[in-house]
């Protein structure tokens, strides 16, 4: 296009996609690209301001590995993540939450009541709850993944002096859709920020931290799968999480408790429940596949 | 935030930004991260669409190097690079166009009316103007500097046949304000797509080709720097540069001589121009520092 002027840039980008463009594809480049242009205009935005964003991507870029990738962490503090899974939580249904870079392939299967804390320090923490349909019914046979930091906030692959699989494993419902465990209580942790978007951080006077959180995948078949967090209502950074994690409804309190009679029942480790040790309830809600 | 959801997360990020983030930095942010919530919600952008968009980047940075960056190519090609040209092209003056990544310094002094040509191959072309202000008055000792492809669609750094600094000069004007050197006719080239880039150019049905084109850096005392380039009016991708660089007053018409009287006077070349040759007159206007 000869005549392109800051008007007529988008449609000329536009005209450039070739007939035959996937339809899916084109809308959301024209809507990407759309955004991406009205975002140059209404910021005038400099060449020098133009150059440090190359730079951060570059940047980003030269810091990744396959075991961090500095894109997702930018698209996390920027909120595009979990705004991708809001998008795409169903309604009545317990919500979705990121995914994060810690979860790995092939942990051991614990059973219902079994002991996740092992030789962990910390305080114990007994979970347990349900998972249900819609309408409250238990959903017999799905799959919980489950994994956390230990005491320290980092997980098994961050850190040589854990076991392989330390704070991970599968466990299968049975009837009743009841699942419990003992563990150990998760700690608040940093996203790295040593990086290009550790500078963006700083620059906003934002802080790296994380609340504390379980991980869960929960997976039935006829159910959509859901990969989501859950948080303890007292965490200092409940309020402030850098990837936005937090709803409203993954927040759970953990109950302080002295009598061991008030755990739950056929816990594995229930003589071993220290004074004070924490209870924790909380049930997943599936939707159905659509 | 503990509430947030898809219709609070924009605010959420915003009160993230601390109260002494430069108020520059948070109005581009604001503008930025309101943009890409946008999107995401316009689209209900999907995790499998997301990850795509990671990958693309991650990706670009694996093919980076110092000498290609991928960043500035998908800015290039989605007129991101255009349009932060066009929104600081001041008016009534020349326009300015896409620096490229095929500058480097340090180019040799080429006297008015010098021969850049010398032994490359190709059709010869006589470049001739003036550097004036927006009144038309010349503006002694501006400083051009210009570079090209050669006949082969190659700059001399991306070339080994080429000698150091092929097709590339700096040139100083006099009180008239005149520019004039013979060259060789730049040829049309591809941007690279192999890589991530090239993917999505394919994926949308778009072919990588720019127009041919002199580039030049325009400095002058008192006077915004210009960069910018300058296009034959018979070039078959004129209407359709990948990386939407052509502006309706960069386009100039390249006559076809077979008398060297039509050249320029003073061309240290002129008993070399062979028949035909060209000739193409191109005047510079620039736009007081403000």
């Amino acid at each position: 296009m000869r005549s392109v002027t800051k008007q007529t840039i988008t449609q000329a980008f536009l005209d450039y996609c070739a007939d035959g463009t996937d339809p899916r594809l084109k809308f959301v480049l024209e809507s990407l690209v759309g955004h991406l242009h009205d975002f140059a205009r209404e910021t005038e935005l400099t060449h020098a301001e133009w150059r440090k964003g190359i730079e951060l991507l570059t940047k980003a870029g030269e810091i990744s590995t396959p075991e961090r990738n500095e894109f997702i962490l930018l698209s996390d503090v920027l909120g595009l993540s979990s705004l991708v899974d809001m998008v795409h939580s169903p309604d009545d249904a317990t919500n979705s939450s990121v995914l994060g870079p810690f979860h790995i392939l092939g942990a051991p299967d614990l059973p219902v009541g079994g002991d996740l804390k092992q030789d962990n320090d910390g305080p114990t923490v007994a979970v347990s709850g349900r998972v249900t349909d819609k309408a409250g019914q238990p959903i017999e046979g799905a799959v919980l993944e489950i994994w956390q930091t230990a005491d320290n906030g980092l997980y098994s692959n961050q850190d040589a002096s854990q076991p392989d699989y330390n704070l991970r494993c599968r466990m299968t419902v049975g009837a009743d859709g009841r699942y419990a465990f003992t563990t150990v209580r998760p700690a608040p942790y940093t996203v790295p920020d040593d990086g290009p978007v550790g500078e963006l951080l700083h620059a906003t006077g934002r802080h790296p931290w994380r609340p504390s959180h379980l991980h869960f995948i929960v997976v039935a078949e006829g159910y959509r799968t859901l990969v989501t967090e859950v948080f303890p209502d007292d965490d200092p950074w409940l309020d402030q999480d850098a990837v936005f994690g937090v709803r409203e409804d993954l927040v759970m309190h953990y109950r302080e408790q002295s009598d061991p009679a008030a755990a739950p029942a056929g816990l594995e480790a229930a003589n071993r429940l220290t004074n004070p040790y924490y209870t924790v309830d909380f049930d997943f809600v599936l939707a159905a596949e659509t």
